[in-house]
């Protein structure tokens, strides 16, 4: 049953904190109360809440649109393209449905999949498209249930296209969208937003604009949230659509589908699918550039440009909903020329969060996952709990196994021969390895004159955080301390620090030094003597691939890295050096060395021998220097350590 | 039943940290992780491990018996008492047991509450004495689950002295302390320490001293963790003793009971009491000077000086049991001549913590009850969980309320008559109050030569930390700024500094500015005025007595206004300013001018309608200045308030 006046479009009002205003003690009594900090309200906001508050705030927003790729690699770069798109800040993306492509599937190119990955491991707020049409009801809610089980909270709900050219009714089938409106309320309430597609121009089959209107409406009855377009040409178009919509009683927003023109070809098949007419003035500009591709583009550009400022102008649109066909430079530079392109986003938290409903209290994570989130993220998803504030906790559940380091969105963006150019055709000995380490830091070409640009343990360039201490991660990498993560101290930067700014403004945020490698057992024995020096300054735990495991941590307890005092909240400290996870990051680790690296390798080959070697008996270290406000003693502790290892024999 | 090997003194190993050594990783991932971060990891053990730690580490340590009191006004002084003494550290204290005082009973002065206000007002570790003889099975089962029920931990098991001249044994009753030992074990298992007691001169009316040896033995067997010896005069007696007793087997710790003599006519009671002989050397002394008190109690200190001195060195005690008769003097005196008096006693943190088992993992409270923490833990007594990390929780209980404020543990130690000299006889207006507030704040004396060492929300004299303040508050409270509540700001002092440090040392404590303080109406409306320039720097509560609340802080999140960093450890921020409990603190904070100060006054006398005035129509209000690394700005925002207020209005 839907309740009709529940889902009308009326968003539920977000309680929001009304600085300076009077409530008795009895109203502030029952409101809830969050067991972590709140630093980013939109985290704990629904789809339509968020589109709400934009609208009510006046702060204008993009969403984009891809589909699902056809190979897996085409996959992994479309992960990479979400990952980079999400810099800018989209409200959310959406991922169509293609019934001939077996949608709902586990494979890595479904739209399922491709919409899970966007939530779990991008971190992306994520519409899934759904069609009805040539369905059974159970196929149906099969895949609501699995889009509910991955995190999945928003649908978009749509008939989809007629399989053949003769199409009957059903009888009691889907036959429009408005029966999967009816049917998502009916078998799951309120759980998901629901999104409906608005054609300004009327659907190509409807008997007219106005029975079209009717049937947007009956949509929204039923239990949509909001509305987006179609792609169209002109901004009246959609303009007059908007007023049309309002005059029958649609109050719900309706979103722009704004289609920058980024090819000839594409643009045609796009208007057959979509039975819409070009406007002549575009075929006339069209026309004569249509094999220059760059020509087209821009003009692609310029149009969307002045289409998209006319709609933001007219003040009823907030926000504009971009069909990228999954290409990245178009779209973007639309966005960046608009100013909605949110050039430096502020970070809620020093890492990216994931958007699964279940991870939104999520506010602390251990440090050695940094360069690898979707790992920690994958490792983690049977977890009911997220850590909300300590970390350590007897009722942590356990770390999943990563068996499979071929999932595509774990998968390193670079093929085999790549990885071989970069890390070396041959090795010649452990010192080889430390070139390829000691490359990857500088930015410099190898001897082969590759620059090296991944390593196992970070499929992308060194962090800008951590360019500032290249300098000293080049020396001590060349003598054979194979840094793997590392961060500098900070006593107290503002929020909004470029750099290493995280959380709302007005706060402060701090570091302890740490420093994480792989070295021998030679380097670790001398490590070791040092350390007895630095006392409780330095905290360190040692591991190798085995699990014998040196520490002079507490009881095993979490040592907080990352913290931030602001305004008004709890102290919230997002990352961690827990002892106990440790262990797990540890097999991973270890396990990469083998996983990524020697299997480049013929087995016996002597390179693949040289980084078995490794793995079996080198050590992970880390690092912690406690004295945050002091200059960082790790890099000291590491040259007292090579001094002893050069020191002549005491007698 | 009883298992003897478990309970035959074997302390159980407390799993320590070791520096530097290795395990492997399986027994690491078994250990156990607490939930919150242990700062003292003697929060967390049971008296019979803390003995044993200290033993292991040769850290000597003492404790303290005191008996109850006889009148209500009695108890009061006791638990100042306790306060006072607390400050030296003592391991433990004991509360005597007398059957003909109705021990067990809910009285103020009975052993039962007197325990459980030490244990959880004063947070000492305490043992409650018991005696069996001429009790019910029922009886005693009684006073030992209400002793569990109220948080008590450690029972001293003990026959009693026999009622009357003729004691015939009963066949199933209690004629022995090793029968109320069995009867401990097998009705609650593990889960009271329990200490005897132990004859160096063998028990009165035992038939030998090898017989009472042997008693002895028997009452360990039964699960006895440990034994405190009756005094003795001589070190040798207790060194003997000590011998013989590991002769036959005893293992489990021994604790010889101190006797400070502090006076003649005490000295003889006790002699007739314990049946004790006074050697010839000490009577040779004491005769002589048996008037002159303060001469007794210097040979006392003396005595007891040497002969504790002699007893450690010895090598064989590591502490010491001390019998105060309730007195404090000789006993601190002879504690500090030993150095075992700790003068600096590390404070876990910021504030006391108390020692019922169920607060062991306390470590964060609101601001609003700094000075009234008796009251704090009255309030929240009925808690089953204490906010472990975050304070804000939807399922936080709510606080019980304070109706009698004259629970002999929360009542002001100063009578009726002192309370009216320092607070005035007769107040002639507002301005006289302003005037009792400012010589609270500068510990001048009032119009009428009294100082005023106490308010109705603070029963003690100003706190240090408070006095760095003390010249800004002379200013505001002379204006009719009310402070009942403070600190500055800190950035990052050590965890070691004597004023406002706490935590283990190598750490960083740090504050955010706090003002808290009744105002009238026309203030807080300049108030509020000026605070919109200040914006989100200072977050701001105002409240009057019927609830009307006027605030700018997000979402009723808690913001951390003290908080330390560790080495090793996760953040620690013991004291939040919660808005939800804000609102339970201010029906406490408004009660108090009623109950304790115009209550003093007639009813309808002017003094009781100036302060009914006050109480009806002021403001509660609590400022924090969130940039803790500037320079306080809160008197600066109550300086543009006056300045407001004086200027001329504006047209």
């Amino acid at each position: 049953m839907v309740n009709e006046n529940q889902h009308t479009c009326s968003a539920s009002s977000s309680s929001k904190s009304d600085g300076g205003s009077s409530s008795g003690s009895e109203s502030s009594k029952d409101s809830s109360r969050c067991s972590t900090p709140v630093l980013d309200a939109e985290r704990h906001e629904r789809l339509r809440e968020k589109m709400r508050r934009r609208q009510d705030s006046g702060d204008r927003w993009f969403s984009l649109e891809f589909f699902p790729p056809r190979t897996a690699n085409a996959a992994v770069n479309l992960i990479s393209r979400f990952d980079r798109m999400a810099a800018g800040g989209p409200l959310f993306i959406d991922v169509t449905w293609h019934p001939a492509g077996d949608p709902g599937s586990d494979k890595e190119t479904s739209s399922m999949i491709i919409a899970n990955t966007a939530v779990n491991y991008c971190g992306l707020e994520t519409i899934l498209h759904m069609t009805c049409s040539n369905q059974t009801k159970d196929d149906i809610t099969g895949h609501l249930q699995k889009a509910k089980r991955l995190g999945l909270k928003n649908i978009m709900a749509l008939r989809g296209d007629p399989v053949g050219e003769e199409w009957e009714e059903e009888v009691h089938g889907f036959n429009h969208a408005v029966d999967l409106v009816k049917h998502i309320r009916s078998e799951f309430d309120d759980y998901f937003d629901i999104c409906v597609a608005g054609y300004p121009k009327g659907h190509p089959e409807a008997e007219s604009y106005e029975a079209d209107l009717k049937h947007l409406k009956e949509k929204v009855l039923a239990g949509a949230d909001f509305i987006i377009t179609q792609l169209f040409f002109r901004p009246e178009t959609f303009l007059k659509f908007m007023k049309d919509c309002q005059a029958i009683g649609i109050t719900c927003p309706i979103i722009p589908g704004i289609f920058p023109i980024q090819g000839y070809h594409s643009l045609r098949q796009l208007v057959k699918l979509s039975k819409l007419e070009v406007p002549q003035e575009i075929k006339d500009v069209i026309e004569p550039i249509k094999d220059n591709d760059a020509a087209i583009r821009n003009y692609g550009v310029e149009l969307a440009v002045s289409m998209c400022r006319e709609l933001l102008d007219s003040g009823l649109v907030h926000g504009l909903h971009f069909y990228t066909l999954n290409r990245e430079v178009a779209t973007t530079e639309v966005l960046k020329r608009l100013g909605i392109w949110n050039e430096d986003p502020r970070r809620p938290l020093p890492w990216a969060v994931s958007a699964h409903p279940k991870r939104r209290v999520e506010d602390v994570r251990p440090i050695f996952w940094a360069s690898r989130p979707k790992s920690y993220i994958y490792r983690t998803q049977e977890w009911d709990d997220f850590p909300n504030g300590r970390w350590g906790n007897s009722s942590s559940p356990a770390f999943g196994e990563l068996k499979d380091y071929y999932l595509f969105y774990l998968k390193s963006k670079s093929p085999r021969e790549e990885l071989l150019k970069m890390w070396g055709e041959e090795l010649t000995g452990e010192e080889s390895v430390f070139e390829v380490f000691t490359c990857y830091i500088t930015g410099e070409p190898n001897k082969n004159g590759h620059r090296v640009t991944c390593m196992p343990w970070n499929d992308d360039p060194l962090a800008t955080e951590t360019s500032l201490l290249k300098e000293q991660l080049e020396k001590v990498n060349r003598r054979g301390i194979l840094t793997i993560n590392s961060q500098p101290n900070i006593n107290g930067k503002p929020s909004t620090d470029p750099i290493f700014g995280w959380g709302p403004s007005g706060g402060y945020v701090f570091q302890k030094a740490y420093l994480e490698f792989f070295t021998s057992n030679e380097i670790v024995t001398a490590l070791l003597k040092v350390l007895k020096k630095y006392e409780l300054r330095v905290n360190y735990h040692i591991v190798n691939v085995k699990g014998q495991n040196i520490t002079n941590a507490p009881d095993l307890q979490p040592n907080a890295v990352t913290w931030g005092i602001f305004p008004g909240r709890e102290i919230i400290q997002p990352t961690v050096v827990d002892p106990v996870s440790f262990l797990s990051w540890k097999d991973e680790a270890f396990a990469l060395w083998i996983e990524q690296w020697a299997k480049l390798y013929e087995e016996e080959s002597p390179s693949r021998m040289i980084i078995q070697y490794i793995h079996d008996n080198y050590y992970l270290v880390n690092l912690v220097d406690n004295d945050f406000p002091l200059e960082n003693c790790l890099w000291q502790v590491v040259d007292d350590t090579f001094e002893l290892l050069n020191s002549p024999p005491q007698q």
